[in-house]
């Protein structure tokens, strides 16, 4: 299915692997007439980037997007953006443990039964790196949407066993510590946490959840392109996602029908609005205009350097453990991946809404306008 | 996006409305040579229909399945394979409340925001019965699928609060009760809390697990059409599902990463062979030869007999109680649609990944096969 | 590839064949709110039928089409539109020589190659009834084309060596002659010629012209998806047809630069027009205002009563001669095939390029409108 | 519809304009286990090359490919092929006229009319610099068919009136002579015609012709992805081109059944063979086994010294005359491009078709293979 392309209005198509020449994508389908430029990128992709924290790989990446096509004179022109960042450091290094070696939670087995062979360096195609190009993506469709007032945010919501209290919950704290929690006290109690977690040459899991605010009623396809169908797979796709919930999510399969409905009031100015959103902004698979509400659930970095058990690719047994700089937990840099996919996928539904009404066509199309 | 198409090898395409002239799909991009007939149909629908159960609609529904094309002297063609089923009971009726106010939680309100109208009869194309032309192409699958030895089976794990014991786990005895769930003394614990959840006036909701067996390792593609990104968007697409996990899950974002990776052993060929399966049968994506295992969390019905508040079309606030038959719960008539969309996904990524090495290139089109 | 879809975003799957159950087409992604009535579709569908034509198979076929969902209250609801045409004349009939022989020009012969068996029954899916599906859903996509006052007319060209005379031609005209050709003088000629060809067991063939008026500029993508490589893709995609040519077609190949290009000039109202029409209404793949023009050429009926060579699928050679009712000329019936894949090409590029400007998102997404 | 992929299972995704930083390609679905180096791509960038010819570009494009990801170890991976050219020279320029007038013959009105305005440096995306991407791609897809025994040629079939002469064909020509044309005194006629189409500060087009020998019966979809159709859209969305031809093309429509059928008989082998091929190897869409011939008409080169009436932008009338290096003819340049989109095609419908039999996904996931 040759599965590196994302979207089909908005087609996000990304290449490269972790230690190859470079990583990138292409995104066809943006719309002209957007304001972009490379700091817009770069923006994003520095959130990726492990900074100072001791609990992301101290390996100073440095990556930096080039913008090469499909943006002129500051504006998107309507044909390809194509956006790479060459990788720094590719100088030749001993793989030998992993080309031979089969790591625990990793997709070096996978690949093999696949392809036959893989590029083993570094996880090539199947590294965090790849979200990049995702990432490049993403904030070429945050923009977009910015510029409709949507608005999407992901964070930390826990980390192992640590989660955030809703009651301190404070959205703008996510930006003053290390793991994007907004909520000082459980980031704090996280931290500690991690600390043993890496004296214990273990890793941890955690959640991410993400917001959607103001999108409006009506995005989404009623049938197999639902909003929550497509934002799951977008999520999934991340490597590392192991459950997707919106809104109450698992909880509402243990709810009473009367608990988990939302019932409908009138706002204002006399337009429907639902009391509760236990639904997380998505009816039949259509957004119904309050917050689109989803969680994506992380499991622990698969490389950690305590000894686990393993074969090789000629069939041997043999011990593995993984040294060299391994962040204990993923969740905090995969929030901006989060963030990214969540926005690739409404934009890319939203364009491919435009024709849902005889109305809408004729808003574009008809000799009136 | 014109979102009722699934899959892009084994393309499905559904149509109809709960209480139009019929509802139907159609299967293109199935191999010739399969043997075929209506009974195989048949035999899946029948798992979707409510028979004696008194948790499901009492309803008589009676759904035929007639096959139009694509089959020929007992076998598969290569062309599109159409189905249809006639809805039986299509007499004028009062849908007068339906019609005028929004139903919490159902896709009234999003439809009317997406298309400036609906067809309001019976929920029109958001019904329960869209799953009709689900099932129908899922029978198709299945029966390839089970042509290569795969098999896929979905079941009821929880309703409400009640879950099965794994320790009680009995596949076969799904088949002994009207929940499809294989632990005897879980769905009579079931049973009795859904006839509960019934004198109240409420619903219940649940959990649905799916395990597919006899899956060789190489299938899913490594980025964006992960065999669990695919798994997720299948499952999240059915109406109700508001979660979806793939082996541990959820609680895989507590667990450590010594307890959560899956090490490697070898089986009796000297292969390798994963020595737990936390992971669900998947690594990066792609199938790693072990049981893929996954839960989809079902809301309770939304049709419920209590008063909730609502508004109208035309802004009104407005009290609903919905009466007339509707199942106090939805997981036992979801299963066989999680099991249908399961195998949907696993045989289009399947044929998507044909063409993954030269080498099998080779053994289709190359001079000495 | 699953083949039986056409399109994106109105997306067109096409179903059935010539000696099976029925045959029919799901249209999905039709903007709700379009006025649709089953007369609509069965007017474009009559200009197929032979009719009392002479030139065209005399078996009745009396094909009804039916709408089974997607409309509700007179207006498409957004949601798919199955329509079909049930097969009246299934009787069981004596099919052994195009059972074993293949015929020449026909698909009997690749079919069993790639599929390794074939539905033999009248050409099964390879047989001009499966245009049938195309036209129902042609008349949908031409009904949304004239409300945003964008008309598409193909007619017969020419018949053999018998050509219209531009100096004669009257639009109008075509409706009074059986060939659907828009000069009366030319339509006398072509029907003496085909009563030749009939006396001669021989057959003809011809070239089918089409015009689409109103088309907006700025309509097809400007790299592999322009407007005349999608319109080439549908015309061709009709059995029988050997070339496509848009505008001065193969002439412009002869042409020198000064006559081929078309200068532009102002029109009544300061706006650029071109002062000629070499180019067919398309520059760069993107309509530029005026008149798309294109061709079909259309070769001569396979099915003809001389004797010809040929082998049987067991490996023997024998003569073939086939007998029975078949048009000499397969033009006429053509046209209305021609003008549905037109207006399903147009209708899907318009579709899929609302989102061509951020300034066009607002006029459906923006808080002001 | 975000128009710069092609291709379903082998998906191709070109990027970059004439004057920005560079041109690319992102090849997706790739099988694993092909031998890929840069140089392999080069070869047939070079073809695009002007070189010395003086009827192309006299500047000296030395456009060098580099190859990003999915090659590890000589072989591609499985993963996207990302290609790139920089631009070398994009140095300030003046482009006034181009930024203003709209050229005849050109996409500059086009394209202001569906993006608000346009990238106007040398045509940007409308340049033909853009099947820089074609070709690398190509390449790829070129050297995958080698392996399986299958050749694609193109080559110069006419420039003007000039043809060449079937008696004189002779392919291994088309490498003697500037207009890779296979037949050396109508190469040289042509030079002569196409100096004195120059000194006349006019342009001249032509047609292109392609040959795919070794091509098994059995490949391309029936009904809307026929070989032929898919093989028209390829070729068509080359810029310039403006008729598709198959096999007698044009002329089948003149022709008599009796004369345009293809006859069988059996080969050596006992199997069945066209004993002539005025199908040009395709039958209902589906390859014959006989050779696929096919042909594109090439308009004469719109850029000219002559003066041209035009518009501007802001609506004045003004006249135009294009100065600066333009080929006189395009369809030297054409031929590798049309080589490279017919093998993309065949390709793509390669791998989609591998499903078409139970018996061939046994060849792949059975378990006795």
């Amino acid at each position: 299915m040759a599965g590196s392309t994302f979207g089909s209005q908005f087609r996000v198509t990304t290449w490269g692997e972790s230690h190859g020449k470079g990583l990138g994508v292409v995104v066809d389908g943006c719309p002209a007439g957007l304001p972009l430029c490379e700091e817009d990128i770069q923006k994003l992709l520095d959130r990726r980037k492990p900074g100072g924290s001791k609990f992301a790989t101290q390996r100073r990446e440095g990556d930096v997007a080039e913008i090469l096509s499909g943006v002129f004179e500051g504006k998107t022109t309507g044909t390809p953006i194509a956006m790479e960042v060459r990788n720094t450091d590719q100088r030749s290094r001993d793989y030998g443990g992993i080309k031979e070696i089969y790591r625990p939670g990793h997709a070096d087995f996978t690949f093999d039964a696949k392809y036959g062979f893989r590029d083993y360096r570094g996880g090539g195609r199947s590294s965090g790196r790849e979200t990049l190009g995702r990432v490049a993506a993403g904030a070429v469709a945050l923009k977009v949407l910015e510029e409709l007032g949507i608005f999407v945010r992901a964070y930390t919501k826990s980390i192992g066993p640590i989660a955030l209290d809703p009651e301190r919950f404070d959205l703008e704290e996510m930006w003053n510590n290390r793991l994007y929690m907004p909520d000082a006290a459980a980031a704090k109690e996280a931290e500690s946490f991690l600390e043993n977690v890496m004296a214990e040459k273990d890793s941890a899991g955690g959640v991410a959840e993400c917001v959607i605010r103001g999108l409006p009623a009506g995005v989404g396809e009623p049938v197999f392109d639902k909003l929550d169908a497509c934002l799951a797979k977008a999520v999934m796709s991340i490597g590392a996602v192991k459950a997707f919930e919106v809104g109450d999510g698992l909880a509402a399969a243990k709810a009473a029908g009367s608990a988990n409905n939302d019932g409908f009031c009138l706002d204002g100015q006399g337009k429907a609005k639902k009391i509760t959103n236990h639904a997380g902004g998505i009816l039949g698979g259509i957004s119904d205009g309050s917050a689109v509400v989803f969680r994506a659930a992380i499991k622990p970095t698969p490389s950690i350097a305590l000894r686990q058990r393993s074969v090789t690719r000629d069939g041997k047994e043999k011990e593995i453990a993984i040294h060299g700089r391994h962040d204990p937990v993923i969740v905090p840099r995969a929030v901006v991946v989060v963030e990214a996919m969540a926005a690739l996928t409404v934009l890319d539904l939203m364009l491919a809404g435009m024709g849902s009404r005889m109305e809408w066509l004729r808003r574009i199309y008809g000799k009136e306008y």
